[in-house]
């Protein structure tokens, strides 16, 4: 049935535009053009400055005949170049693929085979590993090489200069906004919990709504100054490079967590927001009383993971951070919920105030529904913070889908919602409060491993007859993996070194087993493992 | 050409939302079930009961046969109805059409026809030209009377009494969000200084995209505490309805403008934000210095319409409010540009504050494009500060349309810009500063003079408390500016040979009015002056 609305209003080019982060560098660099953008080491630029080189980048790309739809990897540390790719390349219809500079060599390749990498920007330091990926390749990507005078050290990857690539580039480069807000704008591998990592695709349209939806949270007003403890190859840094650049922030770099030169950033910088890993938070307890006094002002800190513990999140306090709890995952462009505080909280004893930041909460203004629900049934479990269920979670900051892959994408996202994989249940006052994972991920310093990824490289030994790898709460990473391994009945003695060293020749070394312990696994009556014994048995170790 | 990122990757249910502003208020009634929503007289309702009325609201319409389409109309003060109005009639697919409460009768049933009104909610203070109203028309709408306490007047209008309406609506009621966010959520009248009205169509995403826009440039946070000096019919209160609810605020409502209960209400309920016409800022310098002095927080103040004179700025800062100035029209759901205040301005002296923050500004972020051009050819014209052109606009806060007169919408959204009919300069900073309506500007022996220029050199005047500048026909010079004053109640003797010696000193020669009239200023409902009124009286002088 048509109304008297339905007639002669349509969208025309006057009153319709796609939806973009992109728009934020071009608003900023018009209106703050000689306000401070980035801080890294010596290195000073303005937003004018760098949406000139974000221009030339785009610009520098297009002549290589890169386009609309086709991938740019970046494998790169929180260093400008890594935000300037965050706009430089989908300037061009580009798509940004943020790869984990952790990863070893065969993942490396793996990605940049499957998301069909057409250029690949490097740092330095990950020369190596991009060296014996790139050797693995049929059609190896151009390479651009990135010389970050903080690093200083190793040796070019490539011929191709990122500086002199970009003074090549055109900084009246003219770009355009997507023409359709759907258009994809990056691609996030995942850690894989089965097989082979999944590549999840971001759309302008869902960047663009959370990185509003960061700033609304989070009341960050205008100027925030940001220090990169997140890497922005996380869910491409929380969708926070173009937050922060929409309200003409400053980025403050930094190539590698170290507590003191965060502490000194903050002091030095007047450092309002950061982001992180519990253990982030964790790491800077461990400095000195001097330091710990350098700044007096507010820092706020959004974290996001396995909750920090009440002591943590009291000391932490008590240093000048404000802790923000989120909760998030890939598939969702990084925080979609909030632990969005009450200030009738702000009485309670610090146990129970712990206890009430240490849950998911709530869910962002930008996401359209976060429900606890039965994962068979998919009906909402009563709000009684008891009965568990699993995350559900819709909206238009949930992914494209997975890269290629349409069964997992169904799969995923049956029935009208995503389906994290993770276990929680309600409190009664809406609040949402993670107890386990489907998954069996471990989260240690900030990034998922895989039990089934670790597992898989344990029965490549030859003596092992059955592996299970579960999460052991660690004081410094939060988790750490831990293996129960079963030898074979002939296997001569095997020690726990010998399967480490095994296992540091397939993993990348932060997903390696930090104990192993040799018994029988217990089991299901259909012959499954039971991994929540193994964790029990892991947490009294 | 179709790459990797075309396939598999399709909008579906869990990753495609439609963007509202309805989902605010169920957001908020979730998360904050027991914050305070309204504050009306003695009436304070939490969110919770707030969501219960809309829901009920919606309910009552629906069970009247009002759905998707169909047009409710409100001719009401800024009362808690008013804001349910907001969202209890969209809730159901129809389209709100709030009435300016200082029209008359004649105007009144011409939108009412013209609209196409189902229902009609209306304010018993209104009740008199509401009757003569629906008397000139064949279908009358359903009416529903508010007898609001602190009215506490008049007579019913109708038998359907708002309150005894909710109560047969259900607080349950199953609503759902647009399932197309280009749909129609409001209808706002322009006062039509040729011709009859035109009616403006708003759209959900235009009205979602408005109210974030909002928060982000006045960095408003959670929990602002809004008092309600701006109507709510002016634009949908610029969108703030769905600003406040969305971050969880307090609406303070208020029947209608008065110094004294404002300061007042500042006082009582540490309000925290207001917007209004300098007119309403100009008036709160009227109260007593005890008055002045009750309340020592700082207050947010958006203002738009004709710039604030850099004495009235000055002295309502002194009293603790902080000014914002912004700028748009009916045509954009209100405020679209802001004058981006930039802390190295604090140290400049009061004047030249003054006449940075009397500049409409800079887009905002959810406005795509603002440009001031050559109102023929629509290109830029040069960042110099003189050169005097169009401002056009565009973006997702641009109207769907006018109702029912595509030739008008053709015409003011040609060539892919709103053409706003206001001309403007662009300073090198990028900042638009209004010069005149295009209608406005006189013509003087082939020179432009910006009526805004004068009356901003009239407003320095010690004993004057309002001017305006219109054109009037001159044999010799074509057309020269003519100035209506005001002067302060407790001014001495004022000639004009004084008013025109003094702009002598600020203003050019061919700039000084001619001719100075001493009276009262003719005002639209909104409180605009009426310039058209002005200039036929300049004729007969």
């Amino acid at each position: 049935m048509t109304s008297i609305y339905d007639k002669g209003l349509e969208p025309t080019e006057a009153n319709h535009a796609t939806l973009s982060p992109l728009d934020f560098i071009k608003r900023t660099a018009s209106i703050y053009p000689n306000y401070p953008a980035v801080i890294h080491g010596d290195i000073r630029r303005t937003w004018l400055e760098t949406y000139d080189r974000c221009c030339r980048l785009a610009s520098a790309l297009s002549n290589k005949g890169i386009g609309k739809g086709d991938t740019v990897a970046a494998m790169l540390p929180n260093i400008p170049q890594m935000l300037e790719c965050h706009f430089g390349v989908p300037m061009i219809g580009a798509v940004l693929n943020a790869l984990n500079t952790r990863l070893d060599a065969r993942t490396i390749a793996f990605m940049l085979e499957h998301g069909e990498a057409k250029a690949l920007i490097v740092d330095r330091e990950f020369g190596d590993v991009i060296r014996e990926a790139l050797a693995k390749l049929d059609n190896p990507p151009i390479v651009i090489d990135v010389d970050d005078p903080e690093y200083g050290q190793g040796s070019a990857v490539s011929d191709l200069d990122y500086e002199e690539f970009l003074r090549r580039g055109d900084p009246e480069f003219h770009w355009e906004m997507p023409d359709d807000e759907w258009q994809a704008i990056s691609l996030c591998y995942t850690s894989g919990t089965t097989g082979n990592p999944k590549g999840v695709v971001y759309h302008h349209r869902g960047a663009y709504e959370n990185a509003m939806g960061n700033q609304a949270v989070w009341s960050m007003g205008m100027h925030p100054v940001y220090l990169w403890t997140l890497p922005m190859f996380h869910c491409n840094g929380w969708c926070f490079p173009w937050t922060i650049t929409g309200f003409a922030g400053t980025h403050v770099c930094l190539r590698k967590v170290d507590p003191q030169k965060i502490i000194k950033l903050i002091s030095e910088h007047k450092v309002t927001h950061m982001s992180g890993a519990p253990i982030v938070l964790n790491s800077l307890l461990s400095v000195s009383e001097k330091e710990k006094n350098s700044f007096s002002h507010t820092v706020h800190a959004t974290t996001a993971g396995a909750a920090p513990p009440a002591k943590v999140i009291e000391a932490i306090e008590e240093m000048g951070f404000s802790v923000t709890h989120v909760y998030g995952l890939t598939e969702v462009y990084g925080p979609v919920t909030v632990c969005a505080w009450k200030k009738e909280w702000d009485e309670l004893p610090v146990e129970e105030r712990a206890s009430l930041k240490a849950r998911q909460g709530v869910r962002y203004h930008t996401l359209a529904g976060l429900m606890v629900g039965d994962p068979q049934t998919m009906k909402p479990v009563p709000r009684d913070g008891k009965t568990v269920g699993e995350i559900f979670m819709r909206g238009n900051t949930v992914m494209k889908g997975y890269l290629k892959n349409p069964e997992a994408t169904a799969e995923a996202l049956r029935g009208g919602w995503f389906h994290t994989g993770d276990l929680a249940v309600c409190h009664p006052d809406g609040y949402v409060e993670i107890k386990d994972r489907l998954k069996d991920i471990i989260i240690s310093g900030g990034e998922n491993i895989s039990t089934i990824e670790v597992e898989d490289a344990l029965y490549r030994h030859p003596h092992v007859l059955e592996a299970a790898v579960v999460s052991r709460p660690d004081e410094k990473w939060g988790e750490t993996p831990c293996a129960f391994v079963t030898l074979k009945p002939d296997a001569p003695e095997v020690t726990e070194e010998d399967i480490i060293n095994f296992c540091r020749e397939r993993l990348a070394k932060f997903k390696l087993p930090k104990k192993v312990v040799f018994s029988e696994l217990p089991k299901t009556s259909t012959g499954k493992v039971q991994k929540f014994v193994l964790r029990d048995q892991a947490k009294e170790l």
